[in-house]
């Protein structure tokens, strides 16, 4: 009883953030720091085969780089192109050199720089789900993706502090014609977040409206505002064994001002890479490596991030899987490697399933426990990816976010102190044989903190819980989604930004933005 | 198109046993074997602050044996035994002594011998859920638990490849009499299974009812049968600090007869233990290794295995909680600690959830994977348990099982090889940039058994699923259980073993099974 109202009166405002309207307490913003032992599958040798036989990839393959630009610079940097195709041949002992320029840690910064994000080293930061077609919730079923669905994902992203970076769009906001679609977007990242923001490399014109959105949004002048990274791209290669136009482009761009590049090929065991874990990895260096060592050459230090997307396919279907041990040990195998080449990793929180159940929950730990052993830097997909990347659900979304907090508190050393007081002999001896520790002082002056609380988990007895609805996890994690959406307050942004910004949109979009073929 | 026919003609047959008829595919039987490194939150000075604090417990607060035999052997043995209550106080060179006589390994040998246990070093075994009050299913709801669930759990426990050992009642048979239940139970453990079996240290004479059942179903006679680890028990504490009548009665029992016997304090913090997760962990480690010390003591050598079951509860109304950040970390610690103490470890596939969901499978997952990288060596309550081990649930026990195979896959180190094979360089150079890779040699070769293939994920796309019923997971296993059921074949006994099984237990319900007071 004592317990409860030393709770009622503010006990817990230590470990969580209070809104002023709050539909959830939750964790304050924090990157975990992973301190943990990683799992290296690999024996050194074993490390050293990898690194050879990609290396071989590379010297004696080649891969295909799609892009009249790219290819004229790695002719210029020595590596072997052909002449009548695309394929580049690079020789080790350059792409080791252009590999040791990337730095192993950087630091991103968005409009809000108390939201600045450190990339690598032990770091563990998490991106929301990124570039479903679909959307689902429990009320509407599964459709597709439109501006509304885009705005609210964006704001459940803003909304969790256990999100760090705004990766790409949450759901393809698929009532927005593709010419435009960059300019509403960016404008809603931007204003309705102040987190690290990403860019697609779709298109010159795109990267470049979304450098200089980026850049009205922070305030900055040109100089400032490229004298550290600000925003980011991704890419994938077209694997096997190429990267397309519109990729290498953007990196290209994004490299020459000093911006982060993280670079993913997406090597499905069985498909699009070999049916085996160490091979399909082996072709996903080579492929990520050789464009990495391309932008080193044009812009030595610039920050790249290594992705990992090597999982296997279900053979009697062809259908991707993820969180399966062949995955886990994917992962696990390619941070020995990114470690190997000093190389921050991304990885993500990936499941197969369709629906918020059991099984997506267990793809999903898998690949989270994946990306903790495996020493991953980021996460991509932590909160909202359904169906291999084809929905983007908002139930899973708030059921992520519940596990990605127990993550960053798992994380948090308190929890193993050994000093004196935590051994807490002397608790022991004064409730001795006959007692409970509820009313020992030792518990009175620590239990506020002691112990993670969940927003989402619910730990009642079953006789309390059916009396409540017997509401099982993805049923609280629909009320909790509507709640947070209803109370929703933007961040902080300068008004004369704002509408800096809303001119430039208006201006390119009477210019009718991005030329489509359709 | 090819592979679907190759795999339709027995592709699969390596890695999955064929059994008459047969409900699902499943991995062979084998104990999964770890190499990961494990996650160690402890420095070496953490370890012995830890290990410090625990013989202070020891020497100077004492524990309380509520049995005077043990008291008199422990006198014996040198301890202070206070005349006026229960407490021994040890002393640690003496506790350190004992502890050293312990094997760090061991096997336990069943009545089918080939279904052998090997307990410690790196082995990871699975036991089914032991010891709910209470049954659950998504037809019936939940209910009280009876004879009838008895057996259907104690069949689903035989099926499953993945269950090496056959624990405690995988749900308490309400409906049978407490003077005969052990009898009527062990009887249905001992002629349904062929595994491992485990016997209630709840009274001497359903001790010894126990071990003449397991020497009666083994056909060996009284000198070959305790020659070896056949069955074994589990104690549990009383805590703070209690070791009560009947445990320590069970215990000694086996220890004469030099059977295992697991040793399992139930440590919440914040109610039955220090609210500090390391103090926990020292009260834990005091009261099992003053058990075991005694154990070793009476039978020097006799198995013994230690178990954590130190978690935290939830501060807002005193229940337990699983599978939560702090649980993690207590339980890799106490790895540390028993392997610091050279002792096998025992810990639980917990959680706290009420229904087989979302929360179920993410406390599950987080309790696997703290065994996991916490190096222990035997999982109790692997497949079924919910709220807490107050519900036996037949959806979340097939959920568990297909989760379990997937750590059985995770183990086997096929999946990291880097032999020139798996490396690849020849696959990808023959498929190229514009090929892919289902039709090459190297995938044919390889596809039927290249991936784990799961009986209840679903991994097709969301049109197909939806086509299909869209079954959610709990729905999908919900099937699985009645078809296992239906097919249920008991594994083959001697038919004269298995008359005197029924004579003994006719024998022993005639003279009224064991005196109760009800």
């Amino acid at each position: 009883m004592e317990l409860k109202t030393a709770r009622r009166s503010g006990g817990r405002s230590r470990k969580s953030v209070r809104q002023s309207k709050k539909s959830i307490d939750q964790l304050e913003w924090g990157i975990p720091y992973n301190t943990d032992n990683f799992v290296e599958p690999l024996s050194e040798e074993g490390v050293n085969k990898v690194h050879n036989a990609t290396m071989q990839v590379l010297e004696e393959i080649g891969i295909e780089f799609l892009n009249e630009e790219a290819k004229k610079v790695l002719s210029e940097a020595g590596c072997k192109v052909d002449r009548n195709s695309d394929n580049v041949k690079m020789d080790r002992s350059w792409v080791k050199e252009m590999i040791s320029k990337a730095p192993s840690e950087f630091e991103i910064f968005p409009r809000n720089i108390n939201r600045s994000v450190k990339i690598g080293g032990r770091n563990m930061a998490f991106v929301n789900v990124s570039s479903p077609p679909n959307v689902m919730d429990l009320d509407r079923g599964r459709r597709v993706g439109d501006f509304e669905s885009f705005k609210d994902l964006i704001k459940l992203t803003q909304y969790f502090n256990c999100i760090h970076l705004a990766g790409g769009y949450p759901v393809e906001p698929v009532d927005i014609h593709a010419s435009v679609r960059h300019l509403d977007c960016l404008y809603e990242k931007l204003t309705l977040t102040d987190k690290v923001c990403h860019a697609y490399s779709l298109g010159s014109q795109r990267v470049e409206d979304a450098i200089e959105m980026a850049k009205i949004a922070s305030g900055l002048n040109e100089d400032e505002f490229f004298s550290k990274p600000r925003i980011y791209t991704n890419i994938n290669s077209s694997s096997p064994l190429k990267h397309d136009h519109p990729m290498l482009d953007g990196a290209m761009r994004f490299a020459r001002k000093g911006q982060p590049v993280f670079v993913t090929p997406f090597t499905l065991a069985g498909a699009m890479a070999p049916v085996t874990m160490t091979g399909a990895v082996v072709q996903s260096l080579a492929e990520g490596l050789a464009a990495i060592a391309l932008l080193q050459y044009i812009n030595p230090g610039t920050p790249c991030v290594f992705g990992t997307f090597t999982s296997n396919v279900d053979m009697k279907s062809g259908a991707p899987a993820f969180g399966t041990p062949e995955y886990i040990r994917a992962t696990q195998i390619t941070g020995q490697m990114a470690r190997y080449y000093g190389l921050p990793l991304r990885a993500s929180n990936a499941c197969a399933a369709n629906a918020p159940d059991g099984q997506a929950i267990w793809e999903s730990l898998n690949s989270l426990w994946a990306a903790s052993t495996g020493g991953v830097n980021v996460v991509y997909h932590s909160a909202g990816w359904l169906e291999g990347g084809l929905i983007a659900s908002y139930e899973k979304f708030v059921m992520d976010c519940e596990v990605l907090q127990q993550f960053q508190r798992y994380f948090d050393p308190v929890i193993s102190d050994v000093g004196q007081d935590s051994l807490a002999v002397n608790a022991i001896k004064e409730v001795g044989p006959n007692g409970h520790f509820f009313g020992c002082d030792h518990t009175q002056e620590r239990y506020t903190n002691a112990f993670y609380s969940p927003f989402l988990s619910d730990w009642r007895n079953y006789e309390a819980w059916e009396q409540d609805g017997a509401e099982w996890t993805h049923q609280r994690a629909n009320k909790i989604w509507k709640d947070i959406l209803k109370e929703f307050e933007a961040p902080k942004i300068d008004i004369a930004v704002k509408d800096e910004l809303k001119s430039f949109v208006d201006r390119r979009k009477s210019e009718g933005g991005v030329k489509t073929d359709f």
